[in-house]
């Protein structure tokens, strides 16, 4: 049994590309060939049966967001067990990206019942420490259980430091002692990590930077010298890998580039050949960011490696 | 069809108490004598089942938490939602405790999945604008549909602003042009209510104030003119109904009390009279609440009218 932290940092330095891809399901994007008439909770469940291989055969982790299963209810979340069942079956790492955030007795609810389905997720610092702790008590040593689910340690969170999106000026630009609002988030993310267990130099407490804010990314790098970073936003929402490179140490480590859209949504519903475009999507994507943490340069999404 | 905050205030001055009673379901302060041997889900349903009629009864609102309903898996999620439809079979109305927060198009997807099973929700602000708005289209004029499901008007949010945990202090307090970061947040709301419809001089964007910050009420009250303020934190997180009097307005309008384990987990779990006591308990609460709401005192919680 190892943690997440350390399971993420043995597969990029074993060549895996440091990436994850984000599991956003939407009925309009599903390929029509996927159980047509079926609910649209088992239409979903069958698009990732199908797909998920093919995301392991290029990135170590898979980040669903349980927002757009929550929005079919009841059958909606039991898809979202599923799928997160599947990711792991087929050895992917998963990161729930739930963004909780609530007062210590809540916050205790919610640990217990996420980190029984995932081996990550993302919280709002919003509410402080307290809010965060108990998530922490699932993050420290691993235990010898290796029946997948352990909630008892190996866990890892991010927490939102600076979101992808344009609202993210709203509040965390705003400047307190001269410094913004996300930058002492930031410093707080490192304080909370320091007493886990590390693993090649990063702890269990990563931080969520938006890829669409390259300019304030080695600022924040430098404010996290411990974090994983999870970067969201490109693609769709404007990020490009190529301004990504100051998120990486020497090693290539220290940072998750995440794609949603970009891979899972690369095709036309009613193309027949959606599966090999995926994987040729998320390929190109994992080259890409491979090759930004190792130094060189992206070849523009033109090449695949 | 009424809206969310037309039908609360509506209540408020029929003779309503201003309260919310949370639901937080705990396995270990269930009655014993609920369906023993039923799986968890099922026991919680059946508990809230016999206890919302005397919840009704008392207060105009329940405030399930949607965390301690996760924490059972998909069929915990199931209970959410069998128990948000008993409420409103009840005549209560149904404000989700959700504390959700994302980017906008995730955000829209939360949207459209809570605002079927819940009237009003809770929101985290890091985000910004554009995290709120996709709940905001909700929010508009209510709709001629009344079947329940409507999700196209007539909804209402509650955006955290100042927490009831300790931890609250931790970014909330920190001082931005002389005023804390949660003055900043409640200017927004402001902002972002302005242009709903309202109802008696309140707009569908209401705000969570802890109950446990007396001090920091009256300055809150003021920078919230047009927001209900949800006031979470009474009793077991150390709240006094006594010191909440500057959230209302002349009227009695203007805040609701809520309180979750004082009313829901004020028995043994071997009590008999389990349900005798939560209705007296929320009797109590109630009288206490409306009594400082329009201008009295309390009796210390020592009776019940």
């Amino acid at each position: 049994m190892t943690s997440f932290v350390a399971e993420i940092a043995r597969r990029v330095l074993a060549g895996q590309a440091p990436v994850v891809i984000g599991l956003d399901p939407r009925l309009d994007a599903l390929p029509t060939a996927i159980a047509p008439g079926a609910p649209p909770a088992e239409r979903i469940v069958e698009f990732y049966r199908q797909s998920l291989p093919a995301i392991a055969h290029n990135a170590p982790c898979v980040k669903p967001n349980v927002a757009f299963f929550e929005a079919f209810g009841p059958a909606g979340y039991h898809a979202y067990e599923t799928v997160c069942a599947l990711a792991r079956e087929n050895g992917l790492l998963v990161l729930g990206d739930i963004k909780r955030g609530d007062i210590g007795s809540t916050a205790s609810a919610y640990a217990k019942g996420h980190f029984a389905i995932a081996d990550a997720v993302t919280l709002h610092p919003y509410l402080g420490q307290d809010s965060v702790a108990p998530f922490l008590t699932h993050c420290g040593q691993p235990t010898a259980d290796s029946a997948g689910g352990s909630s008892t340690g190996g866990k890892g969170v991010f927490v939102l430091v600076r979101t992808s999106n344009p609202g993210a000026r709203d509040f965390q630009d705003l400047p307190i002692d001269g410094r913004a609002l996300c930058d002492h988030v930031a410093t707080a993310v490192t304080r909370w990590g320091s007493d886990l267990p590390m693993a090649e130099g990063y702890s269990p407490v990563g931080a969520v930077v938006g890829a669409t804010w390259p300019e304030e990314l080695a600022r924040l790098r430098g404010l996290l010298p411990h974090a994983w970073l999870l970067l969201p936003g490109v693609g769709a929402q404007g990020g490009k890998v190529e301004d990504l490179a100051a998120a990486f140490d020497d090693r290539g480590l220290g940072a998750l580039v995440n794609q949603s859209r970009g891979v899972m949504q690369c095709f036309e519903p009613n193309a027949r050949d959606w599966l090999e475009r995926i994987d040729a999507a998320a390929a190109r994507f994992a080259a890409d960011c491979r090759r930004v943490a190792t130094g060189g340069q992206t070849a523009n999404g033109s090449q695949s490696s």
